[in-house]
């Protein structure tokens, strides 16, 4: 088992990465467990099936476990959802000392921490991963559900009391899953662990190499630098910015898709072409495009996802990004591995781009 | 005008208590809107209409103001209310570096409150209450709305940037607005200030009292009581506790009203005056009935209204409130003015008294 500590300024707590954990959650969250009332795991149609039954078996000698299951998909992250969530603690009988455990991807995550976040104004939660994305959104405390006109516009920043992933539960996942949570690895890699991004070159040329055994230490390389990033900016007024690399577009792509038929690592893969083209194009570096783009197509990224698209309705939903401010474009840029920054882009150029891409002159 | 300043952990913040202080908001505000690029002010039908303009006018030299306006009354608290201010926040273009106005009482402030504490993971708030009540629940950070299931059970801890407190806007009110805001301030001064107290008895015998000049010292003392303790305590894991004196029982008997014809301080009053029989029945303290339900019912307050409803479902009601703990009652009591404590209620024992109250011989 790898673990590490996330230390935010709000809360630490530690993230335990390994095989069987589920079956040893009783032990490692019983710091988190003590003096709490009762538990509530919250999990989807999918996962519930596989996992929360051996959730259940293990904390129940503990204290008294719930659950609540809501239909699988980024669709179930709405307010409709979010309510019945509300209705299912008030139900379960949860008080301000009872704990939330959100059994599932990022999805239920984002949805089950932001519940938690506002149930009686915060209770406490466990993040229990089951997805490769995950890896990602479990660290870091940003919870949150969907508006009907856009992303994760609804939400709060709540730390988790600990993170528990069971790498086991990855065997279940279908590829496309592997390659949506693989991207925020490679992201990762690309703006602060160029040793990782070389192992990741190197050891990584498809979609069958992400499941090797070097899964967990790449899974724990990418983790300590969403933590590092956290650590030092828990409430995204600076640094923690750039872990939004390839998302400007990735979201607007997300949302153009219905979020149906892209994932939102294939979304963000994509995204970060394109930002290494803005970069280039914009003349703040000399990203190879032909090879990244060789190496993303190899891992079974649609790097070209972008041009099914109308440019015009992509560039207004990124004016209406959380990360946009006054109807500013602002993008994550980086000039090199390891050196990525923030820059304010004209509609112009983005249009330009994006225009060419759909010519497929790009 | 009188000015206090509240600090607590999360954010520290000036309260402004005075006449015309709506005219002046440009000058009071201007530290909080500075590089701010949008506000949105978020109003009731009653209220907008008598004061948005001035809001507006004062603020539009200094940035783009929108309005939104939703139907009076507490029912607007509701997750279908919230739902559509986050659709006019994102309507109106807002973005991180936006602030939203509360103006109105404080079922505005709460909402309005915890739309800024999720809008895009949290934004900048301002409360600017018009009403008595809103005294109380504008400074502190609850915000929240309510469950179909109970009050205030969605919610967050967010605290504004500023108070603008305009007495100037008390004149429109109702006299049973003006009781429903007093009853806090009489807790206030029954938990933490017997001077206030004092002052409160010899000068306030009658609604038409609670109008006086005097009302800015009250104020102001009033609302240093409830500055205090949120210092000591913003996140209710102690002393802030006590400010629900009263509320108990207060929230049960609202509930069972249907949030209609009780006002929340008529209902916090019968509920003080609950926890003084109560803890007197418990051999706590010795507070004299007689005199204290003289005072309050001069004061036009309801103190035996719990007798119009089900001694067992207003028991249920109360085993699911937020400061409930595994299901034990647990109620604010105070063995004499500045003197309150936590106590572990026997619902037997609360039974006994309702059904007293019920047949009259209480």
């Amino acid at each position: 088992m790898e673990k590490l500590i996330v230390d935010t300024s709000s809360r630490e707590y530690p993230v335990y990465i390994g095989e069987g954990l589920l079956h040893q959650s009783a032990d490692l969250l019983a710091p988190v467990l003590e003096g709490k009332t009762k538990a509530l795991v919250i999990s989807d149609s999918n996962t519930a099936p596989l996992y929360a039954e051996t959730v259940r078996t293990a904390l129940e000698p503990l204290l008294p476990v719930h659950l609540h299951t809501l239909p699988a998909g980024e669709q179930s992250k709405s307010l409709e959802e979010y309510e019945q969530v509300m209705t299912a603690c008030i139900h379960a009988g949860l008080d301000r000392h009872s704990v939330i455990l959100a059994l599932g991807g990022g999805m239920i995550g984002d949805l089950a921490g932001f519940a938690a976040a506002t149930y009686m104004r915060g209770i406490s939660f466990v993040q229990v991963p089951t997805t490769l994305l995950a890896q990602d959104s479990s660290v870091g405390g940003k919870t949150g559900i969907n508006h009907p006109l856009g992303k994760n516009l609804i939400g709060a920043f709540h730390q988790p009391e600990a993170v528990l992933y069971d790498t086991d539960t990855l065997s279940s996942l279908p590829d496309k899953e592997w390659r949506s949570g693989f991207a925020e690895m490679i992201k990762h890699a690309f703006i602060k662990d160029s040793n990782l991004l070389s192992r990741l070159r190197t050891e990584v040329q498809s979609t069958e190499d992400m499941k090797k055994e070097s899964l967990k230490q790449f899974l724990r390389q990418s983790m300590t630098v969403k933590a590092d990033i956290v650590k030092e900016d828990e409430r995204e007024t600076g640094v923690r910015a750039f872990l939004n690399y390839g998302h400007t577009l990735g979201h607007a792509m997300e949302k153009a898709s219905g979020y149906n038929n892209l994932t939102h690592g294939e979304a963000v893969a994509a995204g970060m072409i394109f930002a290494m083209k803005l970069s280039n194009y914009l003349q703040y570096s000399n990203w190879d495009i032909a090879y990244e783009t060789a190496w993303f197509t190899a891992l079974g990224y649609p790097v070209e996802a972008a041009s099914a698209f109308e440019p015009a309705a992509l560039v207004e939903t990124m004016k209406n990004d959380k990360k946009a401010r006054a109807g500013e474009l602002t993008f994550v840029l980086a000039s090199a591995p390891e050196r990525p920054f923030l820059a304010k882009v004209k509609e112009r150029d983005i249009l330009h781009l994006l225009l060419e891409m759909k010519k497929g002159g790009s």
